[in-house]
């Protein structure tokens, strides 16, 4: 016998995940869930989104990781309101964590909360967590066939972002191809080509953020 | 309720791993797990291997992708045997879908057998293939906190690759915090710096694993 318990799982996550939804939308708060492989930039680049926004927003970063406080204390280097949360194995953040971590948060002072996960493709695909929008980050040096090995997290993307485009001279990297890839198996997420770390299309890339996290806020008031 | 489905599943794989483990050592056939994040360069540093292997070893190389035929066509067209697994969503290769893979293999006529897993730091772990050796590919651009983000599986390494360090002065890469992060895991496995694209190193490692496979097809003899 064979008994699939992904369902009740799923099942129990979605419930705790329309409870995180319930409540941002209480205080106006945006959560952007931030989906990449290892070592494709996330944390740099939601610092340098942050950055570019200034004081424009009210903000925070949920930080998710099998294990270390590194992207928490860079964060909080930063001046920047932070939380880990370590998964303890887990390759994916469940809506409870974000449940727990949002209680650590004032809320009803935030506009926007980033919501940095596990780095990886494929777990948090499944796992609702009440996010506003999902995003993934690529980056160049990872090579073109991302879209082609990994379609689900493409498909599901609000928008794309294409990282360490000031690296492309170093490497092999057929942006036409990526760019195709991506439309192949979604028709309406925008692609940005960012580089969080000379600051190249990150202002694009925050504006479209700062759009919906305003539209949020304005919803709420 | 909640039942704890994870340890049937690990020991009906382990069962499987078991027979694929004295299946290999029959026909003295060396199997490889290749570990890394999507885009570490795994498909490419295999073909830097086998190439610099040349004939002394009777090689196939079987790819684990959650979608797309894109690793094993590159493969066949280097004129290397290969196999594609898609695991149809799931983020690592378990020993069944290895067994099955080994079936479509001329076992009795191959030396080595290489096992590019799913890319993904987490999700491996635990699912033991059947393999003789287990090596981790991290890149440069990745950067070198990963030994702190992901300790699971830098600490089950036979070897570490360093991989892309041609690219090392385009990246801000402490080579020596990602060293020591590896050793305070792992003092065992020998940590190789390679290019796969330039072919650095691979010399050195290859060798390493060279000695691996005599040793097991002398076993068989």
């Amino acid at each position: 016998m064979e008994i699939d318990l992904s369902r009740p799982i799923l099942e129990r996550n979605d419930t705790l995940a329309a409870a995180n939804r319930v409540r941002l939308a209480a205080t106006g708060t945006f959560a952007l869930d931030v989906l990449a492989s290892p070592g494709a930039g996330k944390t740099t680049t939601i610092l340098a989104t942050l950055a570019f926004l200034g004081d424009r927003f009210r903000v925070a970063v949920i930080e998710g990781d099998i294990a270390s406080r590194v992207d928490a204390e860079k964060v909080k280097a930063s001046g920047i309101m932070a939380v880990q949360i370590n998964t303890g194995g887990a390759c994916h953040l469940e809506a409870d964590m974000v449940s727990r971590a949002l209680d650590a948060l004032p809320l009803e002072e935030l506009d926007l909360v980033v919501l940095e996960n596990v780095g990886n493709l494929v777990c948090p695909i499944e796992f609702d967590l009440g996010q506003s929008a999902r995003i993934v980050i690529a980056s160049v040096p990872e090579g073109d066939d991302k879209p082609l090995k990994y379609p689900s997290i493409f498909a599901i993307a609000d928008a794309v972002l294409l990282n360490k485009v000031d690296a492309a001279p170093v490497f092999d990297f057929d942006e036409t191809a990526f760019t195709q890839g991506v439309r192949n198996l979604n028709g309406a997420a925008p692609i940005f080509r960012v580089s969080a770390k000379t600051g190249e299309g990150i202002g694009e890339w925050a504006e479209w953020l700062a759009e919906r996290v305003k539209a949020v806020r304005a919803a709420s008031l």
